[in-house]
């Protein structure tokens, strides 16, 4: 059965497109050449299956090749290694789409809450929720949780720390967590505060718990920095609500919509932050769009997320932003809301912002 | 104190460099305009100080950068996250170097055995060690062992699974180390056999304790599939040698000495594989050098590790890879020891040939 599909970019000769494809087919399963494959006598056909070729513009091709159930395992690590081990070290070629048996997605679960269950958690109906973020790293503590009581008073839906922030002496987690999650209660709005979750995986595990019992209800963490496996078991086992950060994410030679919309979906992401068009970050709008489909459309059976488009965001593009995501979306702005030195009053503006715009 | 340095290759114009350098620092640290950083009043000032800036080409800038030890956390993924998080995600620059304060290194401990104890453990001493790789998968556990035994008769220090075995049904990982070790125990000598451990962090203790109850003394774990601090976590624990797999780290846009060299001998590879120069993979033959080097030079305290050329090495190829090499140095053929059908004299031919070498 065909477990996995993968659509690679080759840039190449249009004379060796066809053998490329084939090397690859071949370099992510067996791992030998064909002949010796052959002289294996397996069972079953391990290699891949080059399903379509196509030329895409001058010297790019498009291949799509699907990979036999026999050579995955279960794991995440091992789909991530089928679809881009090996090759990812060849330089002509970029992972740029990817789909899945459902019945092996659904062994991963994708996101617990997805787009209706933040709502739920939120409260925030019909219209895109807000999201800032607590920072710089090396405030304190107190001073963060004053920040975060800042933005909840503002109505800010999600109040997530910078994702700099991990234990460090100035403001260490078990700390800042308990004075934040602290500051949004006594608001006595229904904003979340999401503290960001990083370190190895005994360590990210202890943070969860510490944020369990602090009473927070949703994470955020870095698939890449931590690994795309630890995430999943981070998220899967949390019981909360989990946001992914693209960080390390944006040169690994895969399509942005791939490794957002798809894979840190199937890893349990129930939103994914990701630099949006005219920021700091060099994303085009169609790469946008298309992680924001991927995220939200209908997959594997995999609730849909939510996208949150950020890096860079001004307070000024929040019409902008809304008439491109639609509601379905966490607005997030960091950085224009701390300009000018009246976050409050920024924060008020942005929540505004929004709530006019759904009506 | 400055903790951890980073150089950075920028390609942008002359006129850019400068700035371009100056918003990388603050990216990866306070990530807010600078002036909202002056204003948050910190005690200690945590942006990262651009030292140097020097032109290395036409339009190609190498950057450096020291970052203080406020921002670090004593976890590996924070260090990732402050060498190239967010700036991953900007296309015009490349981690090319970076280097870390020998207290903060000492955290990690880096490789546990290293050159040193990879040569105790094989006995193989004054000469580069041989390895080879199980494969295809799909074969059953008992054909795996069958090579396996048949390798090490042939006086193969090290033979390792492919890195796409995992626990697929044709050969489950239990079945399979269990096989397998009994294969290297009865041939007698002193090969090494090294499982492929995957997998998320809890699975991927499972199978290193399955292995490290079968009598296994070294696995193979792959840090950009599991994530650099689950590999480091599950190899600082496992009290077994650890060979690190360069799947999926061939499109970070991180130098490969860097990532390779430094990071995954950081996080305790005693022996890294990457492709070495004129095989299926794309690196040079001054990239293969540096990698080596920096994964055997004197460098904060670590033991030196071993470089593992691989991907795609002819064993005609043997003097040439020893000239290059020198001893401490694994040499991994696989494919080639598979060609022609008979493995089991080729292996011979490998490793009289670097056997001969030594004298």
């Amino acid at each position: 059965m065909d477990a996995l599909r993968a659509t690679y970019e080759l840039r190449c000769d249009a004379s060796a497109a066809e053998t490329r494809a084939r090397e690859i087919a071949l370099e992510q399963t067996a791992e030998l050449p064909r002949e010796a494959v052959a002289r294996a006598g397996l069972p079953r056909d391990v290699v891949g299956r080059v399903e379509s070729l196509r030329e895409a513009g001058p010297g790019r091709f498009l291949a799509e090749i699907v990979y036999p159930a026999e050579v995955l395992d279960g794991t995440l690590s091992q789909i991530l290694n089928v679809l881009f081990g090996n090759t990812s070290l060849q330089h002509d070629v970029a992972l740029v789409d990817l789909d899945l048996d459902p019945a092996a997605a659904a062994g991963f679960g994708g996101p617990r809450l997805g787009v209706e269950g933040l709502r739920e958690l939120t409260g925030a109906r019909g219209r895109p929720l807000t999201a800032t973020a607590l920072k710089p790293v090396g405030l304190s503590a107190e001073r963060l949780a004053e920040l975060c009581r800042l933005f909840a008073d503002a109505g800010v839906d999600i109040v997530k720390d910078d994702h700099g922030l991990g234990d460090q002496p100035a403001a260490p987690f078990a700390d800042r967590v308990r004075a934040c999650q602290e500051a949004v209660r006594q608001a006595g709005g229904r904003t979340l505060y999401v503290p960001h979750v990083g370190g190895a995986p005994s360590e990210m595990a202890r943070r969860i718990a510490v944020a369990r019992d602090c009473g927070v209800r949703a994470v955020m963490a870095a698939p890449m920095l931590c690994g795309l496996p630890a995430f999943h078991e981070a998220a899967s086992g949390s019981g909360l609500a989990v946001i992914a950060h693209p960080a390390l994410a944006g040169a690994a030679r895969i399509a942005p919509e791939a490794l957002l919309g798809r894979l840190f979906r199937l890893a349990g992401a129930d939103a994914a932050v990701f630099p949006h068009a005219g920021g700091r970050f060099g994303f085009t709008l169609d790469t946008c769009a298309r992680i924001a489909a991927r995220l939200r459309d209908r997959w594997c059976g995999l609730r849909p997320a939510m996208p949150m488009p950020a890096g860079g965001m001004a307070l000024e593009r929040v019409p902008e932003l809304i008439s491109f995501f639609g509601a379905d979306t966490i607005l997030l702005i960091g950085g224009s809301l701390y300009a000018g030195g009246d976050p409050a009053s920024r924060a008020k503006r942005f929540v505004e912002c929004v709530r006019n715009a759904a009506t």
